[in-house]
């Protein structure tokens, strides 16, 4: 299968300097999300010093991973209600109303992450996102994210 | 009031690497958390890279603060529970087994941003933390976070 572009490549200029998935912010961490059939994917080797103590992942990290990414779901099951795949429309902004992690069991750092999106329901304004990360092949956290529509109050690009 | 002593800085020093704030983490945060009265305290200043979208802070930095300050009022709480003074014994490391995060407005990128963290309740082994976000006295975001003492399992140090 070939890999689908990723959402946060077409996420307007303007609004591409998240520090967690920005492609124009130079200390960002770059999370890139692809649309796989109806779920969707990002993959994120951390470094050595995303650690919370030695030998695991920060949660910190994990959570902003999995806001990210579900931030992208809700984009990409927007652009896809538009009749569109992903890269051919401006990926449009969301942005998170609540976040939850439930953290399974320690995360260890080494491996990569891979956080699975799925949109449990949604309308044009708001999606509900589920989220699942795993370290090869175990689950170790699952995300509910609340995601809405970036609201025009916050556009100071 | 004097102020009191960080929580993290007396973490025993095999858990001090977390990337939000471990005092021995090269490219840490470094929050630090003091107990002033029945509450706790972070105050961190974020960076301008620190942004979601321009001139808003990222909501992982939050989550992350979040998270750190609650493990730090977790840990507070246990030293207080013994009859001492945080920095009087060493801090107890606890860990993440829930966060809810519920972003209320978004938090405007510049200003210190003020965590306040308070203990619901608490057992020996386990503690619920509420905490409150606020930019310029305006609550921005509310936390809702599990914290369990770390378990030997986690001990690789």
């Amino acid at each position: 299968m070939t890999q689908s572009l990723a959402v946060q490549d077409f996420y307007p200029e303007g609004f591409s300097h998240c520090l967690g998935c920005g492609r124009l912010n130079a200390h960002g961490r770059r999370f890139k999300t692809h649309v796989e059939g109806e779920e969707s994917v990002t993959r994120f080797t951390p470094g050595s010093h995303d650690t919370a103590v030695p030998g695991f992942v920060y949660g910190g990290l994990i959570a902003a991973l999995i806001d990210c990414h579900a931030m992208a779901t809700a984009s990409a099951a927007a652009v896809k209600a538009a009749g569109h795949d992903v890269g051919e429309i401006p990926s449009p902004r969301f942005v998170t109303a609540s976040l939850k992690v439930d953290y399974l069991k320690p995360t260890p750092l080494g491996p990569e992450l891979e956080a699975r999106g799925r949109i449990r329901e949604r309308s044009e304004r708001k999606a509900i996102v589920e989220v699942t990360l795993s370290v090869n092949g175990v689950v170790t956290a699952k995300g509910d994210v609340v995601a809405v529509a970036m609201p025009n109050t916050m556009d100071r690009a």
